[in-house]
């Protein structure tokens, strides 16, 4: 069942372990794109947006992504990126609770997620104030004064995941909103938004969901507060008759209101593309082979590379699908595990991160890279100028 | 010099005056977007957004789109969608005028325009005042209450273009700042973004630049004023230094600062692979075509379909690329029009709009147009339930 490497197109010699942050490209996307291209945009022009269907993507590709993150039919729209997302989810959830003033997250949240309250707080000049905690602080700094919880499922540096059914039971007694940010997590770990009731969800598509470069962000509003939202960012695809061109603004119907502006058709296309190769996948059977590789390449590591200190959990469960590494010199390390075709990549201090993702990684993947770091490391291949100065890869 | 027809997939027996919707494909798009797809995605994975400068595209493609619209570079970036460029530049405007509350826009104005204004208005909760008048209405209106004036250069409905010169002057003769939405400008009639010397533009690049269905929006902001500008959405790829990390936001340098997430690179590919069409082109020689072709289907129609009455500005100095007409059967006689290959649209209630956009049309597209509508409206062929009940065309 797992790996489906025949699926993607994964370039010779290369172990790829970043698909965490860009999933490598499936095999019938270049199809797919050429045909909306030529065949929809270049025979249909206008008329695309209904003989294609173009309009109603969003909700329909949308439901796609709701599948595999718990969340029903109705109730996930794509567009925009992440970080508008974040924005409309916040923004809304503040007007839920308007006599609280402080949004929570932890100091690993994503720095966009952070941003984007910032902004959110000085727009609406209300006095909100942003407070960080560690993330293991969490939980204990959800009272009865946070209008909003605002975390990252994984962590993007350490890999560290967020107990979400737990924190969300604990916001939701305080009087709290739950915002979830799925970037690590949608394609990566199981998750069961309608189970674990929180209010809203956002994520990206590009990372594990493989939708290439620059591909479309979702939002998730539970069903029952949809007609409750009044959404910041109302545009006109968000309105109840974007056709009839009125002079002003009403929200759509459902999760419909949480759209903007035109959809991305060609990056839809491909993000429609690259779900084709989760079908029939449980996630069940991902999370447990991500576990078994995760762990496989811990032991290995741990024991091949003890220049290395593990910056992730050990404890699997509180661990999503990527597994980092402390080391000094870990952006020189990087270069040079990527110039032998082992593609990781590397956050600021000093980690060094690994995407260990089953649809197209196998455990003979990883063995052969944790080779080729030991190699690196043993023989300081790291240790020239080439990579110590090479400009930073993103 | 023009028409560039060969630049340009049109299908065959097909007369498209709807490039003032969405473009055409251009013939240079195909290969570039599957080069994008296959020779960067698929063959660089995440080293892309360097080696193939994914992460330099808004700045660069959107100087390219500068040139059309008299901006210089450095001044004009790509991402979003119009509705969150209109946002964007709307809160900036306020920020710089906090002693004034009314925003003035006409009722001609594209309704996005209006909702975002709306849903900032509440946002921002300091009692603004969207007022809206009559086109015609709008120098008359400029007073020093006006914190901003936000206009659609060309009405999306009627063609009617406002005079941007003389309504930026008088706009910062009251102190007010100047946003001019370019929707229905760029690529259609020439445009002086330094000249006029407004504070900020927006745009989108579906329409007369032929970059696709859902292709990116642009925003401008004049050069002496992006460091002063701060941005609304401070999303990370706004920030100075996005790979950092850091935790709080610092705006980018420059037109940076108007990013907000991650660029969506296959649409951005198809954008620059659009824009080679207008390699070598003069605004000025398409202004020139473009108000021949209108003049001669004005005089045609006038003469030809006595049912039709001029909705468009008589004056070619006041209308931009497009000439509509009202006819109360409009929307039957735009879907009988369809069927028979010409293809225009239908704005409510009554108004049918046609396109002409002098890269890809010539005179003979012009003419048998209007022997097809004739044909239509005499003939009273618009009189089938076929048409008069078809779902529609967006």
């Amino acid at each position: 069942m797992l790996p489906r490497k025949e699926l993607f197109h994964l370039p010779e010699g290369m172990i790829y372990l970043d698909g965490n942050s860009l999933g490598p490209l499936p095999k019938a996307v270049p199809e797919r794109v050429a045909r909306t291209v030529e065949g929809e945009w270049g025979a249909h022009l206008i008329t695309g947006w209904n003989v294609d269907d173009w309009m109603g993507q969003p909700s329909s590709v949308g439901d796609r992504v709701g599948r595999l993150i718990g969340a029903p039919a109705g109730s996930v729209v794509l567009g925009d990126t992440l970080s508008i997302k974040v924005y409309q989810a916040l923004s809304a959830a503040l007007e839920m609770v308007p006599d609280r003033k402080v949004i929570l997250s932890d100091t690993g949240n994503f720095p966009t997620d952070l941003y984007m309250a910032e902004g959110l707080i000085r727009q609406i000049g209300q006095g909100h104030e942003l407070r960080l905690v560690a993330p293991e602080g969490v939980a204990g700094a959800i009272d009865e004064d946070v209008a909003a919880v605002l975390l990252t499922h994984v962590d993007y540096r350490t890999g560290r995941m967020h107990d979400m059914s737990a924190l969300t039971q604990k916001a939701h007694d305080a009087g709290a909103v739950m915002i979830w940010d799925l970037a690590h997590s949608a394609g990566a770990v199981p998750v069961d938004l309608a189970g674990c009731s929180c209010a809203f969800a956002v994520g990206c598509t590009y990372k594990y969901l493989n939708a290439g470069p620059g591909a479309p962000a979702f939002i998730y509003v539970r069903p029952d507060l949809q007609e409750a939202v009044s959404p910041a960012l109302s545009g006109w695809l968000g309105h109840d008759a974007p056709f009839a061109f009125e002079q002003s603004y009403r929200p759509g119907a459902g999760i419909e209101r949480m759209r903007v502006g035109t959809p991305p058709v060609l990056q839809i296309a491909a993000l429609d593309a690259a779900l084709d190769a989760w079908e029939g996948v449980d996630m069940a059977d991902v999370r447990a082979a991500s576990v078994e590789l995760s762990e496989v390449f811990i032991a290995e590591v741990s024991a091949r590379c003890p220049q290395l200190t593990l910056a992730s959990p050990t404890d699997p469960a509180q661990r999503g699908s990527q597994v980092s590494f402390h080391f000094e010199q870990g952006y020189a390390a990087m270069q040079a595990l990527i110039a032998r075709g082992v593609i990781g990549d590397f956050r600021a201090p000093d980690i060094m991160r690994f995407g260990l993702t089953p649809l197209f990684i196998d455990e003979e993947d990883v063995l052969r890279a944790v080779d080729i770091l030991e190699e690196v490391l043993s023989n300081r291949l790291w240790d020239s100028p080439e990579y110590l100065t090479k400009s930073r890869v993103t």
